[in-house]
């Protein structure tokens, strides 16, 4: 058969992404990896889980294992709404609805209002796994400028003024690829903004609560909780492999992820979700998290002490106040492919920017170095061996240019 | 802000669903439900997920709660394609991927393979969530008859001579809605058909280890392997809160897939899938499925016995050889909607058949009757009640006649 021309229209915009296999040489045994957005395995909180398994199947013998709603395992819901008012963010415990990760929030947004040729709003670089998740839906993205404060206002203003937008896609905290964190006063610009033009934004915030310094910063969801679509996951504070995301969508949009929901997975593990509940009923996520906070401090302060003793002077990295990573911009010229491509045979992997940029060309001198995983020797050794072959990426695009 | 006016163009194909608010009324305590199609809870076999979740923690320390490959938990994969290859479906290890639900297959075949408008061959009637499903990318259905023995041979010849068919949608054995399964001599007909035409057919088998009785047959992929996506489940012999559906896709269709789903989901449950693993290599699989089936034939034969004895004998029904359903045809001008109306009143609920037809305004006179959850006495109850309402019912479409 020919299996090429059965393909449906849409798949022209979702051409396989080089990053996976990147990411698989990438998790090869033997290899250093700054390269993927993974946890430290070390940091599952195992005998935790342990215990819970037995205990759901005591308490909830039949809900854990059954069909369940597709808007979410009710106590799930009641807990994490909850938590999100404790931190100053008022979900409604109807408002809120549990996926299959974050990543299935992004999709069921994409095709609850994504027509094909609607423009969203995206910051300069943005989250990959945003940008697959969409494209299948074939938006057109306005890429607006980011600074170390996040998107820059004036420069969002004029994406709002100059486009019918669909909506705008947002990581406001230790932002993935960058790290950075959108400032307080940038917080209240952009909720201005949306508010003003009257436009919607998705609030992906997987990384919030792994800070290592400086004080908690508000949600724009509760800056502007009509025109915000709050997306959060359990993969950074509990563990990616039970795929946990949720999202608190206001008004209609709710109900219409719900119809969307139960057309792709009917709805997300019920045991998984069970588990969390328990999980963060019995108080786990608050012992849990410090420890994490713990894990994962030095590790940062690791790389980016490293960053300092070793890597060019005229490059500039970002200094994260938590999250799980550092991104590099490198002096013009500079080729971080071909930075991997040698790094890589000496065992050191880490993530080339480019892939975060939904305009092709752009970011070719940038670099995402994670620190959640490896341990903070190794990101040492790594971050040293970085640096020889960028200093030889950059004699060759001197002696290039 | 005016939500409706940010919704994408595809969700005027998927208005909400009036099944979900069918089956939220029947799932309420005090109701006999024959509406959903639910397993057992009594069936789930709790005592060996306690063991296993603990030996996952302790086998699998890192990759059940990691972040994990797209194409599905290496060990799942393994051990279900050596499976099929026992039961004669010879499927590769590599062409074989876990999906979140046989959902999750469903969902990721439409968007790789419908285009607004492109053609899809489906049964009458046909499983209402591949409806679902498809309909989020805009297909147009041909819907092709069926009789006691499947869809019709000479029906789905004149379907794919008549139009330009992106694929066949089937649920062979033990059919949802109906029960019923397509003979040996209807699936040769159809494979020869399929390849004869040269046309892709997904083939949907979530029930084919429920059999009560008759002999196993072969499934479609293993007679037409280039033409086939073959879609499986373990919902209906471990635990559908697990959510674990899988597929084998000839082709670049399996590659086609795994980029979808990656957007959609990043991978399935690393701790369903783990746990899944260890349940079929420990071969509970092979004792679990008996007591399925010691469980849920006495069910089967009480509903039948009940029909026998109550039911109009001018209506019809199926007498399935295994599955969980059986499917009632009452005489014209019947409407099962104004008989659930009645029969909810006295605490008994089932699904009024329309909702299988993906052309409106069929199949008012039928009705699906789930026999997997009830015990036999209050399936033996329940029958006697609809029967009464039944015949109210037969007495108005009379008198209105």
């Amino acid at each position: 058969m020919n299996y090429d021309a059965l393909l449906a229209a849409r798949t022209e915009n979702m051409k396989a992404s080089a990053i996976r296999e990147t990411l698989k040489v990438a998790s090869q045994p033997g290899i250093v990896s700054l390269a993927g957005g993974v946890p430290d395995p070390a940091g599952f909180p195992l005998e935790i889980i342990r215990e819970l398994s037995s205990r759901v199947v005591d308490k909830y013998p039949e809900a854990a294992f059954q069909y369940g709603p597709t808007e979410g395992f009710p106590p799930l819901r009641e807990v994490l709404s909850d938590r999100l008012r404790e931190s100053g963010t008022n979900v409604d415990r109807d408002e809120l609805l549990i996926f299959s990760g974050s990543q299935g929030v992004l999709d069921a947004l994409g095709k609850v209002l994504i027509s094909r040729g609607d423009k969203v709003v995206v910051e300069t670089p943005t989250y990959l796994g945003a940008l697959q998740a969409f494209n299948a839906y074939g938006p057109s993205y306005v890429c607006i400028d980011s600074d170390e404060n996040g998107p820059v206002a004036a420069s969002l203003a004029r994406a709002l003024e100059q486009n019918d937008v669909k909506f705008v896609y947002l990581v406001p905290t230790f932002q993935n690829p960058t790290g950075r964190t959108i400032s307080l006063e940038r917080r209240k610009e952009i909720a201005e903004l949306i508010r003003f033009h009257n436009v919607l934004l998705v609030e992906d915030d997987p990384y919030s609560r792994l800070r290592y310094e400086g004080a908690h910063l508000p949600t724009l969801k509760s800056m502007a909780p009509d025109h915000v679509v709050y997306v959060g996951s359990l993969s950074k504070v509990f563990a990616p492999g039970f795929r946990l995301g949720f999202a608190a969508a206001p008004g209609i949009l709710a109900r219409w992820l719900v119809i969307v929901k139960q057309g792709v997975d009917l709805h997300t593990s019920s045991f998984s979700q069970a588990l969390a509940a328990e999980y963060l009923a019995g108080g786990h996520l608050d012992t849990h998290v410090p420890r994490l906070i713990e894990r994962y401090k030095p590790k940062r302060d690791a790389m980016l002490k490293a960053l300092d003793l070793h890597f060019p002077s005229d490059f500039k990295w970002s200094r994260p106040e938590g999250g799980m990573f550092v991104w590099v911009e490198g002096t013009k010229g500079i080729d971080m492919d071909e930075v991997y491509k040698r790094s890589i045979v000496r065992s050191v992997a880490f993530l080339p920017g480019r892939y975060f940029f939904a305009r092709d060309g752009e970011g070719r001198e940038t670099m995402r170095l994670n620190f959640s995983k490896a341990d903070s020797d190794s990101i040492e050794q790594a971050i040293r061996i970085l640096s020889e072959e960028v200093d030889r990426g950059s004699r060759r695009s001197v002696l290039a240019g």
